[in-house]
């Protein structure tokens, strides 16, 4: 497993109480967690008002699977920008006694032998599976799309004892594949949009030009050039942390994704992508962090937002 | 990756109109799929209405993420049984010059260096995180609990030509847990409830005692077994199969899950524990089969029950 991030103490205490409200389950590994009715109820409660929100886009919808195949991935450059994060799935290969001794070994919790790696990945951000779909449809229209993937769940291996950074969560994600000039207007528009769906939730949405956690000594060097190039945009928001949490995340891809997968405009000339997704555990617990662990309680203007 | 089962001509031939229709998204890896908007609406209307059937056991919902700790699976001796179906996450491990290697074999799509065993598995089968979540919750009252996990996604490392098997697939699943009697009672309801959704649909249900695909040798000895107590029911109903597909399935378990989590009534008897999960790809894929690949025109009653 990946380094293990110790929590602060605020945030230790955080996750104390919502696992003592029973909002929150820890399963014994940190960053997965179950979760109870209520959880469950503010965040579909909070994907449903961004659908709203997204309506006068008229997404196409599509689901997609957590695990993803391999080469989908590898064909990215995924490996070269966060091998760390990245999660490969393997199944047994062998034969009647090399089961035998994996159940044996298993039963100490020892390290599965026999296991060999699968045609399949954990997808690591929600927007991955959508490129593909698009490239085998051919160019696409003038005006592009846009594709509405859900409350789709993705996985980073970097187990974490912050409440608010999980191993696998939801992204509530748009992916907008198009002319250049309508992708960067789409990725503003809905910069300043989540900041008003927040701030109309009661939380203080502030923004940010981010940059991802490259790997590494080169990892540096993609974050300087990702900021200096405002590829990634985040709307943060107070959680538990000193700092505020990124709460939802804008990323522009220029060329790349459709390079990549070979999607261009109709008349020849390039595509580009750019992506959006709300966190939606993040989200949620800005919510309970700002107003209380008792939804019921919540003031009557945030409730009417999410509830109607 | 498990041996791959080709699909009948049938099953490809459904894959393909389901393709061709839109409804289905290939990934490049059997038995992972996309789906479009009319698909997952259909899935998600079968959903709810299950969830009006379950209504009168007053389920507590439950959620859990499709990762679950190597721990509890471990705990519960899956890996004697399904050690083919089972699927182990692997992460990174390495320095920056590890990383480079690893970055540059996944270029070339070669088996992944410096992949090491994290602490988490793919859940297998939806009802695995309720018992150690229940087992901390202490002794049960009387008349146990009932707990719906809602559509939980569940892998199992079996790739197959047949759309109706797939490797990541949903499960809405509920799970009893209470005295031996309740528990039972409870699995025959639930068997008579599905029979009649599924007629209800216009699918030609039909109930069979079945056994879970054991590994090897032992496995069939464990499959007699199984099918002596009639441990497994299976409602099967007409896909694209020579044979009819298990829709849905119920395990009554006995003490198994209660005795390895320390689950026991408060009076210190034995607690048992039974589920039953929904395929809702296979029920959504019947009932496609069924009525034709536009919802729009199915039969007026079908329509009602799941539109309302």
């Amino acid at each position: 497993m990946g380094g293990f991030r110790e929590a602060t103490s605020g945030e230790a205490e955080f996750l104390a109480e919502l696992v003592a409200a029973g909002l929150v389950i820890e399963s014994g590994v940190p960053g997965v967690y179950g979760f109870n009715a209520v959880y469950a109820d503010i965040r579909e409660r909070l994907e449903l008002l961004v659908t709203r929100n997204a309506a006068d886009d008229r997404p196409e919808k599509l689901h997609f699977p957590p695990v993803l195949p391999r080469k989908t991935l590898e064909g990215t450059g995924y490996l070269n920008s966060f091998p760390h994060l990245g999660a490969s799935v393997f199944g047994f290969e062998g034969n009647e006694s090399d089961a035998a001794e994996l159940a044996c070994v298993a039963a100490r919790n020892g390290p599965w032998p026999h296991q060999a790696q699968t045609d399949l990945v954990l997808t690591p951000a929600a927007c991955y599976p959508v490129y593909p779909a698009i490239a085998k449809r051919g160019p696409l229209p003038p005006g592009g799309l846009c594709i509405d993937v859900g409350s789709a769940l993705v996985f980073r291996n970097e187990p974490s004892g912050d409440p608010a950074r999980l191993q696998m969560f939801r992204q509530r994600e748009l992916v907008r594949i198009a002319e250049p000039d309508t992708v960067a207007e789409w990725r503003n528009k809905w910069r300043d949009r989540a900041i008003d769906i927040l701030t109309s939730l009661g939380i203080e949405a502030s923004f940010s030009i981010a940059a991802d956690p490259f790997f590494g000594r080169a990892g540096r060097l993609m974050s300087i050039s990702q900021r200096e190039q405002a590829l990634k945009f985040e709307v943060l928001g107070p959680i538990a942390s000193p700092q505020p949490t990124a709460l939802a995340s804008f990323n522009y891809h220029r060329e790349h994704f459709a390079h990549v997968h070979g999607i261009a405009m109709a008349d020849g000339s390039e595509a580009h992508s750019a992506c959006l997704g709300f966190g939606m555990e993040r989200c949620t617990l800005a919510l309970l962090k700002k107003h209380g662990l008792e939804p019921d309680s919540w003031d009557a203007g945030v409730r009417k937002l999410l509830w109607g």
